[in-house]
């Protein structure tokens, strides 16, 4: 049967947060493929596949001002929130209220994918909730996605300011109606989400104690790190398991060029590759495998995750066992679909592959990096298996006029949020953040790695991937991540615990 | 002759900051006065009396965004800001940068009566930059005054976040131009501007190492001060001058009312004040002595200002003693002219006194106090020499719809910026902010009046008002202002040592 890759996945692992359609190419067709942190089309509906919900929650409304810093006379919008107090010890006690930032996604996914978050809440005798951002799941201005992503201007609200500010008017009205005020709020989320989170502690300070910041690129911006950080980390997570692999990989660019200017060699391609419609150029297939391999490192994860779509656990050694195990004499684009269809086709129940047929659908995050969240990304073919590739801020610019009819704005987000010199500025004014990062993620290049203070701390892992530390406790969960998870357990607790020393006085105690 | 109240003045102390027309009716004709920092016709215009500028600086123009958190398609507007790199070590000694944050007027108004920080440049090695706040000055969105203030959607970019990202967007590209990249920016602030110091020390801890907030009221929102707090401090000035001129203000009111009700009585009430044209009502003539009263009480300098508008040194002393000495038998509205007229006339060259005949016209700061600046206040009978007024904000929404058709957001600067345990979160997650207030100034009650930790500390002085300390020094200026003012240096030194200290290699040092 012929599956779109658009259908979104669940697992046991964080390869939730990806749908296959992110693996397609992206919005740009044609042009480079851009990293993202999750699948396209996974942004506005929820897969159908989630039948049920993991978690005990309400669903809740609120309503929003869709420009928090201007008075123009917008209309407001519904913003979604689950809430769940079954544990919450409540305000005579202040009781802890734990706060997930939600990121470029429908919410339930994050909630359902996000068990670290409900398993401390028994613990701590926390609230949880989980606020949707704006502008994606059921949270959309105007009354509708149709209508929220028609353009430039009804898109313009989406940016992390204004989520962050969302955010904080829902928890202070919130607790005022709870007569929490004095209770305390921690903050989780991952990818962006963890951006948001070390952002919102940094913005916010009387609003959270803290934040656990879970591979969140914070550095991901402008010159901060070197353009080619994260091709390097897919190449390493490849070069480490196999170097024929890497090389089979690094050969194929050219290859599969040169195949293309045969005559009928996009034919060949198409059905070297698969594909149920035929190639139109050589560089969405180019993309269709760098995206492959971008979020298998990704999701590169200890154990398989088994649902309907699965993987197998370390997923890049199967890869690279499928190109290095083809019988000698296999081309190498042979290889190379062989070595895909562990990403593409692990059950081995698709027949033909489908390119994402809509390039200009709706996409917040492509929206978001066309704006704010200019991450430059370049390839290197010394370094890196990938093709020679530099980030070319004209020609960016250039796609996001003609995609969105907007100018981005590169230099803004260090501007707002810091960056550069993150270091000096954090460890003498900010407080209480945890960068946690698997050195296995891309990602991971971007963001905090070495404690900034005694207070802003990196936990790293050498063998994690992507945000695996949010996901709930499995049976399967190697050491490192269990005494990962203790380690910010045992940080979050000490937040709290300063927090109490310091409302509390001392006769209480 | 006849002086229109409008002119501004400029004298030796801050009273340079009111203008006379800030003593007529606000934008509310017939309501009640809302106190205000600035005066209001001072906001758009140099006064014309300022002919030459005290202080050497270059006037630049830098290319603002209109709105900082949205990608709406809206104009840019040229920002308009002081410079003077005189004394600056410059980048390779990690010269600091002192930034003013412009408040609500002509940025020029500012600098030349900002002594202080001129007169610390030389001795800090530092440059010195006085960015203009947008709306104000020369630094009109959509080209011109008339246009920026010509409706609400003209205006809905007036707002104390986006004045902040101006300051952050364009100290980082100067310092970025500069190749100063690492050196510390030290924030101070006066009134208004004393508030969006504090608040950029805390929203941009990555940009500001340090914030000198003087007489900031940034606790005068909802409820966290009572309302009737500003009034108090006022009608406790008169009181400590003297009970009798205290009682005799008291009894003004009624007095007044009463008269009013008379057959003739608004035309006597026109011959016993001396105005140019007939009261309209005694809502005016209230108004008109409430808040001379109060721009007494945050003017109540201990030295005189002797400009063409001069006032004594210790204003309310010389008012009382109008008030007080009156031959007996004086009536109560005699002896209250008597009084006023020290405010309003210490020249004695004003023949007849005019009223804002313009309660309509151009003010940002009735914007801003309509939208996000909700400062409720109210006076009590029994506490205050005023009579009793209950802040309404039913009232106050209905007469921001009528003023501009704007709903205002009474919640949303706590939320934003903190306020609601203002100690506790500060004393966490805060640091380098100095709260100077003088408690004679009647916003002082609005601000932080004790240290909350060791870096974010409260300078008080008895007998000072409004900013005082950010004057330039004068031979007259008593013991406790240069102590004050000493204290200030030392930790703003303090500051930048720990910068140093963090940045340089220890083998450096």
């Amino acid at each position: 049967m012929a599956i779109k890759p658009i259908t979104p996945l669940l697992t046991l692992s964080l390869i939730f947060l990806l749908s296959l359609s992110a693996a397609s190419a992206s919005f740009r067709s044609s042009s480079k493929w851009v990293p993202r942190f999750l699948g396209k089309s996974s942004l506005l509906t929820k897969p159908q596949s989630m039948t049920q919900q993991q978690y005990q929650y309400e669903t809740r409304y609120f309503d929003q001002p869709l420009d928090h810093f201007s008075f123009a006379d917008l209309p407001t919008f519904h913003q979604r929130y689950l809430i769940n107090d079954d544990h919450w010890v409540g305000p005579s006690q202040l009781g802890p209220i734990f706060l997930y930032c939600g990121n470029e996604g429908d919410i339930e996914w994050f909630a359902d994918n996000t068990g670290f978050v409900w398993e401390l809440a028994p613990r701590f005798g926390a609230m949880v909730i989980f606020p949707e951002h704006r502008y994606y799941g059921k949270s959309m201005p105007y009354g509708s996605g149709d209508e929220a992503y028609k353009n430039a201007t009804t898109l313009s609200h989406l940016t992390a300011e204004q989520a962050l500010a969302d955010f904080a008017v829902l928890i202070t009205d919130l607790k005022k109606n709870l007569s929490a005020e004095a209770c305390p709020v921690v903050l989780f989320g991952g990818s962006y989400g963890g951006m948001l989170a070390a952002w919102m502690r940094l913005k916010y300070p009387h609003i959270a104690i803290g934040a656990l910041a879970s591979s969140a690129p914070v550095l991901q911006f402008e010159d901060i790190v070197p353009p080619e950080t994260f091709y390097d980390i897919v190449s390493n997570s490849f070069r480490h398991e196999s170097t024929s692999c890497f090389n089979t990989i690094k050969e194929s660019w050219d290859e599969l060029v040169s195949e293309g200017l045969k005559n009928d060699g996009l034919l060949q391609l198409t059905k070297t590759f698969h594909f149920c419609q035929k190639l139109e150029n050589t560089d969405d297939l180019s993309n269709w495998l760098e995206s492959a391999y971008s979020y298998l490192a990704m999701v590169n994860y200890p154990y398989p995750a088994n649902f309907m779509m699965p993987l197998p656990g370390n997923p890049i050694k199967e890869v690279c066992q499928k190109i290095d195990d083809c019988p000698d004499g296999t081309s190498v684009l042979d290889r190379i679909f062989e070595g895909v269809s562990v990403y593409y086709n692990y059950t081995s129940d698709v027949d033909c592959f489908q390119l994402d047929d809509d390039p200009h659908g709706l996409d917040g995050w492509d929206w978001q990096a066309c704006t704010e969240m200019v991450m430059p990304m370049s390839s290197s073919r010394d370094t890196s298996m990938f093709s020679a590739y530099d980030f070319n801020y004209t020609s960016f610019q250039e796609e996001c006029w003609k995609e969105f009819r907007v100018k981005p704005r590169p230099k803004w987000i260090t501007t707002e949020f810091g960056g550069h010199d993150f270091k000096t500025a954090l460890k003498m004014f900010g407080s209480n953040i945890i960068f946690s990062n698997g050195l296995l993620d891309p990602w991971s290049g971007g963001s905090v790695l070495e404690d900034v203070s005694e207070t802003i701390v990196a936990l790293i892992t050498e063998k994690g991937a992507h945000h695996l530390d949010l996901r709930a406790a499995t049976a399967e969960d190697p050491d490192w991540l269990v005494e990962q998870r203790a380690t910010e357990i045992k940080l979050i607790q000490g937040w709290l615990n300063d927090y109490y020393l310091e409302k509390k006085p001392f006769s209480d105690m």
